[in-house]
């Protein structure tokens, strides 16, 4: 039976066994929301930095290159961490370039396990038939919000769970309790989020857009995001 | 409006401000639970150690001593870590002397609160109107095991915030996550909790009554159990 666990913060993967896991990094507002996007909308591939200025200089190699600090575009960057800047298909065949603040730092930390997927709300059932064919225990890694637990990516863990279902039975701690509260309040995810500390904070920028985009369900069925080798891609 | 947070293990304590708030310290299986039952039934004091020779020489000065590590009592102590130990009053007026795998730690890293309370069920409603009385913003310290989080003491933080209500409105994600799920199962927290990975371990070392016992709602409606300079006392 595959087993499946929650780490709930970056601070805390030290604590858990990655070697030869699954690994499905989570930042819902907006790293890995925005990825999938980017993926989903013709971007061919993402390279995930933790500092502005090494990924500012991908600029001349021919990336694209976007930063997000505290919420915003960090100056001197083309795009930010809006995942609806891809939507319209106007960065199709563009290699990215992207640094985010929590969210680059949980794939980083993620490095050892056997496979690491970038998980969102908009590809989730592609990701779980994905996650269906491996024969790998999984480990939810969320980004959190600088270090903390936070709701929406927990909620993320327990629709995961929830969705794999069967397939992952032998579910520790964080497991249970994040897919009990999926099943509770996960038809009403977005008027449950508004309490949130971070939609707070992301209201207070004037993208509530976004925020819809992070919380839809299934809008790309054939998109799976794959780090490898420090890369991302669609597989 | 007052705050209430939760901080799911003492490895994310660094990222919690501690300082002047009311910290409630909780390790449900079984040091706070065991910590409150004494008190409860007459012990007149608590000194928490967190290595296992320093709490063993408190014995020449008349202490009675009391050890677990990984469930079990450690060997040359005269007790472990059951609630149950002291139901029958037998240790009234002695002081004790304890070190646990988790709530030690827990409590250790909680200096610099304006308060450190102990959390169990048994007094959660005690807990609650003494925190009432107070105008400090709260944080729930949950010992985890090792590190990590674990259902029984994220679910006390979930009855803590939910009995609270409105004198601490201010939620941060974690106390909403757990409020939430503390509605939804409390009423049924024995069955809940018997999927939980620290449950089980314990179910193998044949301690059903003492899962009871810290499950139980309210037996000790004047038992609040607050640490001061390092020991723990009733108010």
């Amino acid at each position: 039976m595959r087993s499946i666990e929650v780490c709930f913060s970056p601070e805390l993967i030290h604590l858990h066994e990655v070697t030869g896991k699954l690994v499905v990094v989570v930042d819902i507002f907006r790293a890995t929301s925005t990825m999938v996007a980017a993926l989903a909308h013709g971007v061919t591939e993402i390279l995930p930095f933790a500092e502005l200025e090494a990924c500012r200089a991908m600029q001349n190699k021919g990336y694209l290159i976007a930063a997000e600090r505290d919420g915003l575009t960090a100056p001197g960057f083309e795009l930010g961490n809006s995942p609806l800047a891809y939507t319209d298909g106007a960065y199709a065949g563009r290699k990215l370039a992207m640094t985010t603040t929590n969210g680059t730092l949980a794939i980083e930390k993620s490095k050892g396990a056997a496979e690491v997927l970038i998980g969102a709300f908009p590809n989730l059932q592609a990701t779980v038939t994905y996650i269906q064919s491996r024969d790998l225990d999984v480990l939810i890694h969320c980004a959190g919000w600088k270090g903390r637990f936070n709701l929406e990516d927990s909620l993320y863990a327990g629709a995961l769970v929830q969705a794999l279902g069967e397939s992952h039975a032998n579910r520790e701690d964080g497991a249970i309790a994040m897919e009990s509260l999926f099943a509770l309040v996960g038809g009403n995810l977005a008027t449950y989020l508004s309490q949130a500390a971070h939609a707070k904070r992301l209201q207070n920028h004037g993208i509530e857009a976004d925020i819809d985009f992070c919380l839809s369900l299934n809008l790309y069925d054939q998109v799976v995001g794959v780090s490898q080798k420090g890369e991302l891609r669609i597989v």
